[in-house]
């Protein structure tokens, strides 16, 4: 097994939520220590605010840098020393500002090799927008900032299954346009490779929803299926992608054919989402797949209805964090699994063993 | 109580599917035969083929006319004589017209008084489709044969949720530039007459999703929300219908916010349809409102897979039995509670009452 322990690197999220409420409480539990060194990227005057309003008695240690972080304790980095007003529930542009510097040192640390894994509590999609943060989500964020030019790929996991967004965070009008055979087939790509590389699923099998209803009816009630979605299916089969579909969202979710298959591709953010949230038992995760960073998140948002009342459920955060930690021990054994891969047999050898073969049916016969 | 067993016409479906199943194990139940008199629209010959398919012991009562329908039994009314081939789980032109036939004659024997509602079994979209049949479902069917110009909502409802579409069997690529302030209002009024009417519900309050991802997350992915939907539920609202939202569809049902409403009204087929197929127990029933006829159906379609097997569930179609007949009475204990009104009280009248109210109110003090 593993004996070093990942450091997790973890954003403190919109500073008006449920972020730090859900870090406490994630990390009051001992255990959680044995598994990983936790390194939280805030600051330690809103974490005491924080600390104070929830009545929480999980400490934290200040540290410098992640590179002083200690195993066994709930490290906390510095982002920013100047004071901040906490207004629970609202978004502020000082909470924006507050997120977007968290992340900007998980991702600097990340990059210098001080963290393994980054958790991001919940940001405001709309407080964190400025000049240095235009995007639409975390997703988008961090294919920018770790993606080396590599497509992200938003992957939301619960007991139940897998499923991965076609399209993210786009409005519905344009969501029909946007889906093409070779940007379906790169996606199923990037999932499959995540199915078998993170989740550890040695021949993963995905089941692609259509985008209209009842999968269009033959054609009835539109065309994407038969001209995009299809012919992805089928050049993805050809490409060694082993996919199903297009099925009828409804149906494929009312049969429960998610047990079936082990990832999903829905072809736009509420198709996936909500039938997934509406099905998870409180333990849902967010991961972006395809960058060399694992990032996990919580599959809730910043909660401002509940912020600072001491009420939240830490349950998703936790298996957020339990996740980060998966999928990266996943990918090393993946890793150490093809270092040093069997070299092709020769021509000669091959014919040999089918003799052999043959010998040996012959003897069982 | 009512006394008058409720006639309820039966149209047979696909043929190919798994209708005649699903009937013949309903009505397999002796006490459905109490609570109303079944009129199946269909084919003896056919029927017959499907009982032996299924080693069924349920006999029908064979009658000429809806008329000669007889209490405590199974009626079938012969739709069409000529043979039809039988070909389990494929759509054929054949099945497509038997199912047809079976819609119209219930049609025209509910226009004439000879049965009170409508419950369909599941009907192929493809094969169906003919010079006489150009719509895309039951819900348009019904819509243009008995609804005297009014419009159609697509109601499901099982024992957690009733959610209501807003638009329904449409591309995708249409949705957003179907919606319009005055469409939703009006889908909301006859929801809401409907959760009253319908559903005996005395005040009903009505959640409305958004549309795109986030409900738009204040502009940044769509304009539906503040340009459409949020000023459709201002003008309900101001209309005398309660409605509240737009909620983000992934959200609302994450957190089982369904619960708090007794009705939603979703933007899609399948926004509304797959969370509420995904949390259906095999109870869930589809009703089409805003009709003179009531009628309801089982949430599932023609189940080719698995047709002529024996093992289709009646759960689903043995809920629209009862639906149909609950709305039915549910209609009538309405017209009735509003057949003979308290007379509007004069002025003089009302301002005798406020003396009253003020004197009574001066004694309490």
């Amino acid at each position: 097994m593993e004996s070093h322990k990942v450091r997790v690197g973890i954003t403190h999220g919109d500073i008006n939520g449920i972020g730090y409420e859900i870090i406490f409480k994630t990390f009051a539990e001992p255990a959680m220590l044995e598994l990983c060194t936790p390194v939280v990227y805030g600051s330690p005057k809103v974490a005491a605010y924080h600390r104070k309003a929830i009545d929480s008695s999980v400490t934290f240690n200040t540290v410098e840098t992640a590179g002083d972080a200690e195993s066994g304790k709930l490290n906390l980095v510095e982002c920013f020393s100047e004071e901040v007003k906490i207004d629970f529930g609202r978004a502020t542009l000082e909470s924006g500002r507050a997120a977007f510097l968290s992340l900007e040192r998980a991702v600097a640390d990340y990059k210098a090799g001080l963290i393994d894994v980054i958790v991001t509590a919940p940001i405001n999609k709309n407080d964190i927008q400025s000049e240095h943060f235009h995007f639409p989500g975390h997703t988008e964020y961090f294919e920018d900032r770790v993606g080396n030019g590599g497509k992200a790929l938003m992957i939301l996991a619960n007991s139940l299954m897998r499923i991965a967004l076609a399209t993210m965070h786009m409005p519905l009008r344009g969501v029909a346009q946007a889906l093409t055979v070779d940007g379906l087939v790169s996606k199923l790509r990037i999932f499959h490779h995540s199915l078998h590389a993170d989740f550890g699923i040695s021949l993963p099998r995905i089941a692609v929803l259509a985008l209209n209803p009842h999968a269009s009816d033959g054609g009835l009630l539109g065309n994407e299926e038969a001209d995009v979605i299809a012919p992805a299916v089928k050049a993805a089969n050809e490409a060694g992608i082993p996919c199903f579909g297009p099925y009828a969202a409804d149906g494929f979710f009312g049969a429960g054919l998610y047990r079936r298959f082990d990832g999903v591709l829905a072809m736009y953010h509420d198709q996936g989402l909500a039938p997934f949230k509406a099905l998870s038992m409180d333990d849902g995760i967010n991961f972006t797949a395809g960058l060399p960073l694992v990032r996990t998140s919580p599959d809730h948002g910043t909660a401002y209805d509940i912020a600072g009342q001491g009420c939240a459920s830490e349950n998703s955060f936790r298996q957020a964090v339990y996740s980060a930690i998966d999928i990266w021990r996943n990918r090393k054994a993946d890793v150490e699994a093809h270092a040093n891969p069997l070299r092709r047999q020769s021509n000669t050898d091959r014919k040999d063993d089918e003799a052999r073969k043959k010998t040996s049916q012959s003897a069982e016969e």
